[in-house]
């Protein structure tokens, strides 16, 4: 088990038995489990009976990105009430970065706020989510426009949940490890540019180094003011990207998305003078290589723009971006212009 | 102008319009004005040429209670949308309790919480909603069910807005007033009992005073994890006489409905042998003095259970009681059985 310890919780990497042993729920008033169909057949089944409490109530959510939403907050919501949650009750979020963001909201809004603990299902999650009190739930097409900043009690990340995932959904949550690399640790990017198959990767040691990065940056910054821009690399145009797709037959899974965002962000980067055309190079190959490739229609074009209009991280009317300066380093408030965007997009179109 | 300085924030007692001179609004990316066709009306047009930004909007949504739910929620939310608000965008709310708490708990919420003033203009939201960062709507009955904690930048209370109330509101805003003498306050108290005529009341002294009570309270208790549950007095009993009348045809005032409550707490406090007799009368009858009596009907008793056991104070399935000791002097964390309350209730139908 390894202990990361942050300002306001600990982070345990490892069995999630062990996880529950180190911290007591007993003295709660009932536990809520938040879950999907997979994660309480695949997950929670495993560990349930290490749960010290006498008053367990599972609340069984559709999984789905689409069920980020209002309405399926009111459905948690009206299953607290059911239960006669009070705020001595602890919430776990057992699943992906849906449940983790929209349990999370669910437990800080009920009554004011109940505790909760996130158990992240998925690399993605587990790397992007453990970190950083960001929770929430679409609203009208835009991602996370509903939410607020809010600590976990605690984070148990347990590597064997990785195995009950697909391929394609450890590959997305890769997205957020190399973005990682890319704004703060050259060195890991090397080091991952060696990897050629996702299905033997050693995730308990690779976790706990991206995991470093995003404390390094949250830490300076927990209410994205400043530096914390830099994990929105490839995300301004990734987000869009995905928002889009997410309205088609064939959407892309959230690290999908990014990894497109990357590649043209990577691009603006050059354009700006900051990163070589090299490194745009050996980033785009990788890329390319792990993922594949996506084309994004044309007729797309107008709907991304309006959504990174809408991005959260923008003042007034300007794009907000972070450049690469070098593969490791990042520069935080740059904008781009509908123009650039456009063009950035044609060279991921045409790689 | 009386400025009250909290730890995060000032309270301005005074002219509106000095107020705003006071508290630079131009740096922010654009001004969210939420308010009612009343508050519109009778109070934005005085002072909106004085607000100092570029870029104004207005969210109006009509005035009442039953429009504090999600669904007002999310047309707040996307008319932010609409206006592309961004995170540096600043919210006033303009009216009485429901649109600071709703207006604030959507501020709060929208990409994960923008800058908002309270601009309390009832009696009831300038003496208890500006001191203590309550935010939150109504959801399945259940009054301030989905919420957080979180304080406003600025609070600017003028008593020109109470001259735009009606005397039943500002009647109903007087019961917290009364609350606040009763658990913190005997000398003011011994003051209040003098009134004889809501109309020619000297509000800007009584408010200031009210406001000291909380402001006492609310800062050694932010969270409401121990001495804060004080100024839940008369409100375990009256929010659930609130919540009945207000799926009838006369829903009562919050004020009008805490009112009630006092009474019955009061009673309970007589029970459990903490206030005298003699007080408990006192109260009594400058309550119905000042309140006149609204029968509760006996068919209501198993839903006010009801809703007092979905309680946010309370602890496991004890519902959770503030009682007065002296008058003047509260304590918090006693309990009643459902026999104990109903006959409180019944102590009051029969005065």
């Amino acid at each position: 088990m390894t202990i990361f310890s942050l300002d306001n919780y600990n982070i345990y990497v490892g069995d999630v038995k062990a996880a529950l042993a180190s911290f007591s729920l007993k003295n709660y008033s009932q536990v809520m489990v938040i879950c999907d169909e997979n994660t309480r057949q695949f997950c929670l089944s495993n560990f349930i009976q290490y749960i010290d409490n006498q008053k367990i109530n599972i609340i069984e959510i559709t999984s789905g990105e689409q069920q980020k939403n209002v309405i399926t907050c009111e459905k948690i919501w009206q299953q607290m009430l059911d239960f006669s949650a009070d705020r001595k009750a602890i919430v776990l979020n057992l699943g992906g970065g849906v449940i983790g963001d929209m349990g999370g909201f669910c437990a800080s809004t009920f009554k004011r706020g109940m505790d909760f603990i996130q158990i992240p299902t998925t690399l993605l999650s587990q790397v992007d989510a453990s970190i950083g009190g960001k929770l929430g739930i679409d609203f009208q097409g835009v991602k996370n426009a509903i939410g607020v900043f809010n600590d976990p009690k605690a984070v148990f990340i347990d590597p064997f949940f990785l195995e009950t995932l697909s391929l394609r959904e450890r590959r997305s949550g890769f997205a957020e490890i190399i973005k990682h690399a890319l704004i703060a640790d050259a060195a890991q990017f090397n080091d991952l540019l060696k990897i050629t198959d996702l299905t033997k990767v050693d995730w308990q040691k690779i976790i706990p180094l991206s995991l470093q990065v995003k404390q390094n940056i949250v830490q300076q910054d927990p209410f994205e003011k400043n530096v914390r821009k830099a994990l929105n690399f490839g995300h301004t145009i990734g987000h869009a990207v995905e928002s889009f797709f997410l309205e088609t037959k064939n959407p892309l899974l959230h690290g999908e998305a990014i990894a497109i965002g990357m590649i043209c962000e990577a691009f603006l980067s050059v354009k700006k003078n900051k990163l070589t055309k090299e490194e745009l190079q050996q980033i785009s190959d990788f890329i390319i290589k792990t993922y594949g490739k996506t084309t994004i229609p044309s007729k797309s074009f107008s709907f991304l723009i309006k959504i990174m209009q809408q991005d959260k991280k923008n003042e007034s009317d300007a794009i907000n971006f972070t450049f690469l300066k070098n593969i490791g380093q990042f520069e935080i408030n740059h904008t781009a212009s509908e123009e650039e965007i456009l063009e950035s997009i044609a060279f991921y179109n045409q790689l």
